[in-house]
């Protein structure tokens, strides 16, 4: 049945999808990508001219001016490129674009961690390989265990109603650290994309997450750190299911993805949540590489934007060779067809909102 | 594999949806539910009072009385059930409650037209029985061909762009007639519905759409006819897979079903596109229902409504009984929770828009 065959290839996409996850978590566990020099300071506010209202953490530069033309372009009233606000809708990976992926998606570090919360009502897990190398932090162990990884994660991160799950991502988000910059990750938001948000909106776009994560581990904060609300986010989806619990209405998340959101599911993502082609897109990676093409594809004003992160001391370094937000394929293309690639060492002075700011 | 079940499942739901619509398409080709009366004229302008600026279609009534009192009550400044902007968020069915549906989902119509019309590229299904039933109009033919029609059908709705199939909608839409009013399908919409969504926007409400109908074929008119942009449409989708077509990156329709939104999937797709829990719901069937329960199960101030269709003259009179937009549980709910029956018959004063005018 093609039917089936279909759902055998997304299945098989999802397996590809986790063992990849799983070998940057051993990665992750040996060694962090980039450099491990200690927390850069936030720099202090640099005397900028006045000009530099606009976005005042990009530093003059190719970047900056492609972005400031462009939105001028498409703005200006009697400009031949000019958008209605209706068709100025921008759409923004979010891992290793708006907050930082390294050393391991933070979301699949919230997964890992219910595993382990889950623990005491699975005394069935003691003897489990797969969780006893997940809790002993045991990369090597970690080999050849993947889909038991997997369904421990499976089990952990579904069952409960979506309402539930909400109040365990904000109390992990509310918690945790990351590791190397001790910070919370909504904290590891970048203060330059944070502005580029607010000029876009401020000049009518709608801003629009489309991220392989998933679509309620975003919308817990993305409102409060993006400006974007619930709606305006894209991602992955477990399947969920409708039904009565207690005499009341419930959606509970059942141990499935639904869709992947991630690579060729980009621009399927932004066609079913969206409708229209977006005309800025702006990614990091070879999993935004269709996104990037779907957008820069349209005879009209159109502009398609890469992070490179080639800053390992205030942040990290990593591209062809990472597991993480490998920039490979998307990059040669970027190169090719003058999309522009944002240095972060060069074209940011900024990289994290001041401490308690965001 | 639970994965595989849960697939099973839907393809279960799908064919027992599609052995529905194809039971319908038999009675539709029998005899019209309701009455044939042939059209009734477009009422004249009845002399309202000034008040009346407000649903002018509307009349009079416990109906209309508790619209304005809910709508009043979030909106008002120090009311003590005033919702925010961001939370008014109001949903509708389509088939049945924001047009009409007998005597068959026109959406169906038109996808049984686009077999008819991809026979010349099909030589081989000159001797197919659905096919020819199809074809010949020939409804008892159709008896136990539901499954080959439905292929018919997923061939001839699948293979193209969607952009593509974009043009078929729209072409399909400027030349069709409904067999009974002889009108183009966009003008069967209801007149105090576009009215009620005209009066919420203005009163600070998002409209959305959330319809067992499909995405692309509704944001093909929604925003022209309902002021409802595609992002705002919600409905069942099909599988689309991204690719390059000589060069070009392209979004190409498989034959599956990727998503049903109704019944418990209305909620499902509400909480996937929306992430908000609406206040309003507006629906007309028991696929409404699970949508209204999800809307009148939460404390704070909500409204839930549903079209009944009892205007045999004007439009078509059906309820428990009928094979499309059947209402029987969601009617039995309705009366034991007091959600609000609109009744098509004493509530409306007009049916469609005067000619012209949508």
């Amino acid at each position: 049945m093609a039917r089936y065959r279909s759902i055998r290839q997304r299945v098989d996409h999802l397996l590809a999808l986790a063992a990849m996850l799983l070998a940057a978590l051993v990665v992750a566990g040996c060694a962090n990508p980039g450099d491990s020099a200690s927390v850069a300071p936030v720099q202090s506010a640099q005397t900028q001219p006045a000009v530099a209202a606009i976005l005042p953490s990009w530093r003059e530069g190719t970047a900056r001016e492609a972005i400031i033309k462009f939105v001028d372009d498409v703005t200006r009233e009697g400009s031949p490129t000019f958008l209605p606000p209706a068709e100025r809708i921008a759409v923004f990976d979010n891992d290793g674009t708006l907050w930082s992926e390294q050393p391991l998606y933070f979301q699949f570090v919230f997964m890992l961690d219910q595993v382990k919360a889950a623990a005491p009502k699975h005394p069935e897990w003691r003897n489990n390989p797969a969780f006893r190398a997940l809790a002993a932090r045991d990369p090597a162990a970690l080999v050849g265990q993947q889909k038991e990884v997997l369904k421990l994660i499976a089990i952990a991160n579904s069952g409960m109603t979506v309402d539930d799950y909400d109040h365990a991502i904000r109390a992990w988000l509310a918690t945790a650290r990351h590791p190397k910059f001790q910070r919370p990750y909504t904290e590891l938001v970048y203060q330059p994309q944070l502005e580029l948000l607010a000029y876009l909106r401020a000049n009518g776009f709608r801003t629009y997450i489309v991220s392989g994560g998933t679509i309620e581990f975003m919308r817990v904060f993305a409102e409060r750190v993006y400006g974007v609300p619930p709606e305006q986010v894209i991602g992955s989806s477990q399947v969920v299911k409708y039904e009565m619990r207690d005499g009341k209405p419930a959606l509970v998340r059942e141990p499935k993805i639904d869709f992947v959101d991630d690579g060729p599911g980009k621009p399927v993502g932004i066609y079913r949540n969206i409708g229209r082609r977006p005309v800025l897109a702006f990614g990091n990676s070879d999993g935004d590489l269709q996104m990037l093409q779907y957008t820069a594809a349209q005879a009209g004003p159109h502009l398609a934007l890469i992070v490179h992160h080639d800053d390992a001391t205030r942040e990290y370094a990593y591209d062809r060779q990472s597991k993480i937000g490998k920039l490979d394929k998307a990059w040669d293309e970027a190169r090719a067809k003058g999309w522009i690639v944002v240095s972060m060492k060069d074209d940011w002075n900024t990289i994290y909102p001041p401490d308690g700011k965001q």
